[in-house]
Parts: structure tokens; sequence; C-alpha cells
């Protein structure tokens, strides 16, 4: 590393939910934020597109990687048109929605570009509450991770997990104390169909996310097909 | 995992003389052995070639896998031809033969391979006794990676580095108790100037190859440059 920027974070940023929310959430923290997109082989390309949008909306630099073997390395249905996605977590193994290795892929090529810009804060959206059976969500798997990438590179970086132990409306909640809770409700994706904004409302990360939506605005008397704008 | 094959061992190959010694190690303790050797922008194709006909000796599965990202991530010596080599490790930071993430990186995607073939033990011909600077060649590096993929795919990954603690004039002697000693001498490729076998005799790798076998020769009682095969 040449020089560190202390005052610098790198976000691995997809556009959906969590990872703008962490988005916001590091530019309230940091001097200065970048923001890591990657294309990986998604069936839905309007991924990156929503992804630079939202990187320019919120001022922050815009870096998209390039990563086709991430898709490759194991069958699975976001990457794999002839795989039917599964709706639940079957018993005993991971949905096949799960891309094996894919946050330590994602965070391992940030580690190398943030010691490359001297960069030693490194941000991702996942979350063990809402965790679906993800086993790289994981707090473990970050701690774990973020020792070896330190003892890979002989570098000191730092994980940060702002969404790591709080649920789906918590999120949410932190978005709306944020003043974002509408950019992120319309501008966002999240859904597996490919749909922004509120999405299909069928697949699995549709239902999580308006469950969520719907426990956070009834906490505050308001009902989720209530134009949430209203509140500004 | 769909099921574990417990006799089945992916060894990460380069065709140069650690990872071959690993091989053969390899192949005395498991009943299914396969090479896997990354094509990730050398500036010496002639490694892939050399690691194919090495595995086809050996009688092992040989998989080549692309990954020019990792050549692209940070800049150094093996892959940019405007950077002149390091021939010493300068003070206080890492060669530039360093490529980083790299040992992570092919660590990491063999495990993804090897859990979509049921296959549990990873073998790597790393070594922390003559590590020149490298941090993930280091024990501690090796063990954290192996928790770390653990936890992210929910498996039970056993990573094997038999060179660990070894010199090479020590992985000279491991090849010659193996039958393997001339193969190695004369087929692998570690030179960093891209020449098979004894190689250029001037860079780093060939300084420390030669260094380690006229070590273990001398400690038989013979000369580097008398012909090995005279003792069969």
């Amino acid at each position: 590393m040449n020089k560190i920027n202390k005052d610098e974070a790198l976000v691995v940023f997809s556009g959906g939910q969590d990872s703008t929310t962490c988005l916001f959430w590091a530019k309230r923290r940091f001097g200065k934020v970048h923001a890591l997109t990657f294309r990986y082989g998604q069936k839905h390309s309007l991924e990156v597109e929503i992804a630079g949008k939202l990187a320019e909306k919120a001022g922050v630099d815009f870096h998209v990687m390039d990563v086709p073997l991430i898709g490759r390395l194991g069958s699975n249905s976001l990457t794999d048109p002839d795989i039917v996605m599964d709706q639940e977590k079957p018993e005993g193994s991971c949905p096949n929605t799960f891309v094996p290795g894919r946050n330590m892929f994602f965070l391992s090529i940030a580690a190398v570009l943030a010691r490359e810009h001297g960069i030693s804060h490194i941000v991702t959206g996942v979350s063990q509450t809402d965790f679906s059976g993800y086993p790289d969500c994981r707090d473990a798997f970050i701690k774990s991770l973020n020792v070896t990438l330190n003892l890979a590179m002989d570098e000191q970086f730092i994980i940060h997990t702002p969404l790591m132990w709080i649920d789906k409306a918590q999120t949410w909640a932190l978005a709306d104390e944020m003043g974002v809770l509408d950019v992120i409700r319309n501008e966002t994706l999240t859904c597996y169909n490919g749909i922004p904004g509120d999405g299909c409302g069928h697949c699995p990360a549709c239902r999580l996310r308006r469950d969520g939506l719907e426990k956070y605005l009834a906490s505050r008397g308001q009902q989720a097909d209530s134009p949430t704008a209203a509140r500004y």
C-alpha cells in the first residue's frame, strides 16, 4: 500500500436495498466513497445500470468490474437460465440462488483494489439476521475473511457490516433516518426477477423486502401501499 | 456438496518444482488426483503447456482455468511486461513479483471447484521456509483461509501444504525419495524468465532452486552439474 487514505471507503455495491443503504451509510462516515459493482453473468444486466445511476445520485465514484468467472464457477439459479429458482431454502442445503464463494470473491477483489488505492475501509451489506441460508452472509465468515485478507496481503483492512445484526425492517428504518427511504424504495433493484422498486412481489427477495417494509411502516402507523413520500 | 469423495484431492498446479513435487506427493496419498492450472496473464504461456505435459506424465486429470482478472488486479512484474523484476526483496514491502491476492484467489477457486466435484482435499505447494517475502505463502494465512473457505461454503475442506516447513533442499530430497527428482529437475518450469529445467540461472527463482539442489546433492556427495540420472 503506497499511502493510507484513512478517510476513504470502498463499498461493494449491487444497487439493491442493502448495499444502497450501506452506500449512504458510508457517505455519512467517510470523506470519500467508492462504489464497486461486479458484472458476473447475472440474468439481469439492468442491475449494473441501476447501480451506476444510484452511485451518481449519491455522488460517489463508480467502478464496474467484469468477473464472468464467478458466474461460471458453480451452478446456481442467478446466472444459469436453465435452473428454476428455489422459492424456499431446501432442508440441509443452501438455496440454489447461492453463488458459491460469491461474497468471498467480491470482498477479496475489493480488497486488492482498495490496496491499490491506499484504501483500508471496505463496506458490505451482508446481514446474518436475514441470511436466508447463505453461509457467506454470516458474521463469523466476514470476520474470518477480514483476518485472511490482512494476512494474504500484509495489510490492515477493516470490513464494515452496518446491517449485520439488523433485520429488513430496521434496514428500512436506517434508510429513513438518513433521509433516503424513497430513493431506496423506488430506485433500487432487489428482485430476483429484475423488476426495480417494489419488484415482482413474489420472489424470495421481494417477499423479504416487502415484509420488512410493512413491519417498519406499521411501526410508524403507515401501510406499505401508501406513498412513503407523503411523509416529507 | 453432493457427495464426499474422501479419496480424491485437487492440487493447485503450476508445473513448477514445488507444485509438481506436491502432485506426486498427492498421488501417493489419494486414490484420484486432479491438477488445476490457472492462466492469468503470465508472461510465459509455456507454463500451462508444461503443466499439461507433467500432469499427463503423472497420470492425473488436468484442468485449466482462465482467470485474466488476477493478472489485471494489481501491478506486478509477472504479468506486466513494463515492470522490471525485483531481484531482491525490497526493504519494508513485497517484491514486485508479488501478485496481490494470487494464492487467495487460486485456492478459493480451487475450493469452489472441489465442492462441485465433492472433493474436500486441496493441496498447495506454498512454503513459509523459503517464502521470499510473499505474505500469502505463510502458514497463518493458509490456516486462516482454510477456516474462511469452510465458513464461506459451509463445507469441510482440508488444505494440505506438504512443503510448508521444509526448505528447497528438503523439497529436492522429497522428490528424490519419491523417485521423481529427474522429472522435476528437467521437466518443470520455475524460472521467472520462462526457461524450463535448470532455467536462466540468475533470476531469484532459479537461484533459490539451484541453491537448494546444490545443498541437497552435496548432502548426497554429488555436485549439481553431475547428471542426477547417473544414480539410477
